[in-house]
């Protein structure tokens, strides 16, 4: 009620009460039926028995739509689910669609619509979400949001009885505030379909899942979740590959990939170039990767002659590129590494690990304000060149930083989402993300896309 | 120079530097052999090619020790390899053990001993830290400060030309500051050696490694960053099993063991008891519990009764334990709950991933000041019987709980870790911990411990 009456300036909200005579001050009815004018979208929190008569009431009074945010049918076992059957009636014969029952809401930021009881806000976006789980569909909000991903559209599906994950998604295909469709997972009520939708859509707009419920004891926690079957996990896979469908395993593998899809190209091959600032967090990176299935490409040799005009002589003359202790005062060496690499024919995407754009704090160590000055300058030049190349050469540039560093000097990190550089608190799930966005490049070009 | 400076009250420190007159303020000497009284350690740090000389002349001054920091050995070739090999003679000749060369440095923080570069403080504490790598080292430190872990000692044991990373080993293994010793690893000097002394050692104390290079180009990587051979990883693979040693992936996944290591038990079996929040939660934390061959166990039928008493009638009624939407005012069922599943006999460790401990922040709009004064005593006397109950029922409970929600709401972080609890981001993490900690376990009841 709260998050809806945030949007009550742009329409009208009226509670309904059959024992108060007013709801966070506004004046509440006793049925729905009494509501003056015509009623766009009902929200019912009521509990699970009372759902049906509430749903009839609806259908009296014309309404159209309708969010269950009820919990206590199917998922509760066969008295509920006769409780459901019943409700789904209701709803049919006298023309509701409806979300749920036991869903959490849903959002539209571009409307400014949330039936969420959440006190979060969600920054608007053009990223989807689609969650057969509210809480773990929270979860997601809450890791995109923090990584600075904006959302257009989010459904806490429930136990769709009568809107489908498939109708969702079918919508979201067509809706041009999405650009990349994310979901949770975790049993397909019509599996044919949404693979169908999947293998239309994902030519055009990526779609980013997350399965759960494949193994044995999550299977059966599924059942008693949502009411829903998890199915066979080997068929999902397998399904999931043919349509294009990128599959990641939780909430931090699915905001890594949107955040490189949003900001950065697909690479063209698999063939990564690795700079570093020392030999350990190289060995690391190039072990990462090859464990995704990327290659760590032989660097051609004008590349090396570059390099090894930028570098000191320690360097490790190969890739993964250790520039062997180079300063942080030196970020201009890295960046003109950086573009050797980003010109060589062999490299298709490129792991930076480095110390650039670090905060005016560490800086000051090191140097005079009006050093600091002058050295800031030159990088932030540096920064909005990579940007550039990137789109240029059409080749991603990630940053891996610990996710301490972020703490401590968060202007790096601020520095780099501006640039749209992808930041990974570790190599591996930077080469993860690569991995990713190499294997739909193949398919995309396999499809003739 | 200024770490070492750091401990001056405790020691006298001797620039050497023939070129300048005072380094720091302090006045500095043209040679070792110049400085007045006898010397206990060298720290060497210059270029390559004089350190031969700089040794000799450390041997005419008797010095016993030296940490030889300098780079441009076997790592860069045939030529450095010759460099190395002559260092090696002269120190040998001369009865001088050295670290190095192609070191960080090393610490001691019980002498308050530093020989890095680096300007971050190490807290210290039981775990040591043995690292083939500086930058990996420094990095590995970075994030086990900030996981609040303390260290005893760290070796960047560098070319390991003379002390190998054997030699450290079987040092930690008798201090007794060390409670754990962590290593990262490219390559062993005397394998047989190292499995030997770990096979004797983890029966009393865990040690935990990174190997590194376990793929082609990692393993060139390896070669050309200190001049080891990186080896085959099966075989290492099979050697750490063999010895009691946990092998982890990354600094991330070594900080979570340590933490876990230093303040809970091991578990009895693999059988994990799920508190969660929600159905989709749970539904994940099983399935990444399976995915690493733990087991979700049936509850105990007095554990059921017991959960009917305290949880909303929607609860999952099985593991993982679903509250059902139980609200954030709710914490005290959360922790009866919690005590059922460590009473539960089917339960060997607990994964908790639930509201409480929340900040006052988020109390307050929950409740007044007075009510959340009188909320958060109750809570904060539930939170410190976890930590009595962990040591009563030896079973180990862990905390699920998103990075972001410790990034706003830090008083939750403090709170579980003031209690021993260790806090993990996702529960992929939490169950991989688990499963080192039930293999460790079996482990060690196969070795009679």
């Amino acid at each position: 009620m709260r998050h809806l009456l945030a949007s009550a300036k742009r329409r009208k909200i009226y509670p309904v009460n059959p024992t108060a005579s007013e709801v966070l001050g506004i004046a509440a009815y006793d049925s729905v039926v009494d509501v003056p004018g015509s009623v766009d979208l009902a929200v019912i929190a009521v509990p699970a028995l009372q759902v049906p008569e509430v749903m009839r009431e609806c259908v009296q009074k014309g309404v159209k739509a309708a969010v269950v945010i009820s919990g206590g049918f199917a998922e509760m076992g066969e008295q509920g689910g006769k409780l459901e059957t019943e409700l789904v009636k209701v709803a049919r014969q006298g023309g509701i669609r409806f979300i749920g029952p036991n869903s959490m809401g849903h959002a539209d930021t571009s409307s400014q619509l949330s039936t969420l009881a959440w006190t979060e806000e969600i920054t608007p976006g053009p990223v989807a979400l689609l969650s057969q789980s509210g809480n773990y569909g929270h979860r997601i909000i809450h890791s995109g949001v923090s990584s600075g991903i904006g959302f257009s559209k989010f459904v806490s599906t429930g136990n769709e009885v009568d809107l489908h994950l498939e109708d969702y998604l079918e919508y979201l295909a067509q809706d041009e505030s999405t650009k990349i469709i994310t979901a949770y997972i975790e049993g397909l009520r019509e599996g044919r379909r949404f693979f169908q939708l999947a293998k239309e859509t994902t030519v055009r707009k990526p779609i980013i899942v997350i399965k759960a419920g494949g193994t044995k004891e999550s299977a059966k926690a599924v059942r008693s979740h949502t009411g829903t079957l998890a199915g066979s996990d080997a068929v999902y896979a397998a399904a999931f590959r043919q349509a294009g469908v990128l599959r990641v395993d939780d909430d931090d593998e699915l905001c890594d990939v949107v955040t490189a899809l949003l900001y950065q190209p697909l690479p063209r091959n698999n063939r990564i170039g690795i700079l570093t600032i020392g030999g350990g967090l190289g060995v690391v990176a190039a072990e990462a990767c090859e464990r995704e299935g990327l290659e760590i490409a032989p660097l051609a040799s004008s590349t090396l002659e570059r390099l090894d005009a930028y570098l000191p002589p320690r360097w490790s003359h190969r890739n993964p590129v250790d520039m062997a202790g180079i300063g942080m005062d030196k970020s201009s060496a890295t960046f003109s590494s950086l573009w050797a690499l980003m010109e060589d024919k062999n490299i298709d995407a490129i792991l930076l690990q480095a110390p650039v754009a670090l905060g005016t704090k560490r800086l000051s160590n090191m140097f005079s304000a009006e050093e600091t000055r002058a050295f800031r300058e030159v990088e932030e030049r540096n920064l909005s060149m990579v940007r550039q190349r990137i789109k240029e050469y059409g080749k991603p540039v990630f940053m891996v930083r610990p996710a301490l560093e972020f703490a401590t000097d968060p202007e790096a990190s601020s520095a780099f989402r501006r640039e749209g550089i992808p930041v990974y608190p570790n190599p591996r799930r930077a080469a993860r993300v690569l991995h990713h966005l190499a294997w739909y490049r193949d398919y995309l070009d396999a499809a003739g896309r």
